[in-house]
């Protein structure tokens, strides 16, 4: 395990390749996760395309997993679970687990401007309830634009809302500084992960009625210097 | 009942005050109201303290319903659903009612930085079961800090998302363009006030963690011009 590598699950989505080419761009080592690794594999060659001088290898999951001490999921929501559980044996003390999901209505065939309720109260927590014991989960990223993310010349202009235990909060807080423009508060407890979650949703109307298909962002206002 | 008063119920509270306090200073006419009249009364001569132009006048909720076409609840949550019935024969066809409460836990005795759950969805969806038929719910304000609305020489750097049907809502969108600073958005259909309700006690939370007690806001990010 690389204490230093960040992986990266469902690294073949829009965001998650979104993140995949900003780690590699700031000089981290990345690991593509995927279902089937040669999907993963492909999803190297997409960010190597971008970034040639990145350190980006590409794995089943499970493998993946091993391989990072940070490890974030970038999965849709109804995939959540089915993916804790497959990586289980794979996660290890102290390992690092990120939940970015949002559970959107798209995953019972609604639209996305709408959530479904998750017993836990969140995505993070979902996943927090399956992870083995010692697997730190933190919460972050849902508000941030893959989009934005995966055009690597400009600022991705938003604040992330990072919520979790302390120090692998702090750990996940560090890696949204290496993407120019995003800026990581503490967002406290994973429990708060319900109220970031759920403010997607409120984006991706807010992204139909002001034509923004590039994604809104959002700052907060107030914070001393 | 005149067109262009603003009635706020509940209009002595922190937050009540600092929209009555803006709205005055802009020149508009403000009626408070609350459930006992001396209090209303007491109110108006602290706007008048401090905005000795304005034109304020303090009723009897039901009383200061009947006078203004824009009617802004502001009561803690706990008292939104009795105060909507009390004003329930006041109110007539064609009114706006603002829905600017927030189901914080307080409500039950926890803490503010916590939601409970409402039935309806969310307390702007509350409110719009309760009015009489021909009466306009908007939910909006939510997140606008009472401390930064009250000092009048500041500007309150902080959007606010306002859902409801289309011409009231522009209506309420427009009250926003008179207090420096807040800028209106089309936050889509009333159901969607749970997100921008819930947002609210993540703020509460991150005004303790960041210590600014006079409270933070947010904007967008990535609108166009």
């Amino acid at each position: 395990m690389d204490p230093d590598a960040i992986a990266i699950l469902g690294g073949t989505g829009d965001q998650g390749l979104g993140l995949a080419l900003r780690f590699a761009r700031a000089g981290r080592d990345v690991v593509i996760g995927s279902r089937k690794e040669e999907r993963a594999k492909a999803a190297v060659e997409e960010v190597l395309g971008q970034v040639p001088e990145g350190r980006v290898s590409g794995f089943e999951n499970a493998e993946a997993t091993r391989k990072a001490k940070i490890v974030i999921l970038s999965v849709p929501f109804e995939h959540t679970a089915s993916t804790v559980k497959s990586i289980k044996e794979a996660l290890g003390e102290g390992q690092i687990l990120v939940s970015m999901g949002v559970p959107l209505a798209t995953a019972i065939g609604d639209g996305a401007v709408r959530t479904v309720g998750v017993w836990q109260g969140s995505c993070a927590e979902l996943v927090a309830g399956l992870a083995p014991k010692g697997v730190h989960v933190v919460s972050a990223f849902q508000n941030v634009s893959a989009h934005r993310l995966q055009h690597l010349e400009d600022e991705v202009e938003c604040d992330v809302i990072v919520s979790g235990a302390k120090e692998p909060r702090e750990a996940v807080m560090a890696l949204c500084e290496l993407v120019p423009g995003l800026r990581a508060l503490n967002g406290g407890p994973l429990a708060n992960a319900r109220y970031v979650e759920a403010w997607t949703a409120l984006l991706i109307g807010m992204n139909v009625r002001y034509k923004v298909p590039e994604g809104l962002g959002f700052r907060l206002t107030g914070l001393p210097e």
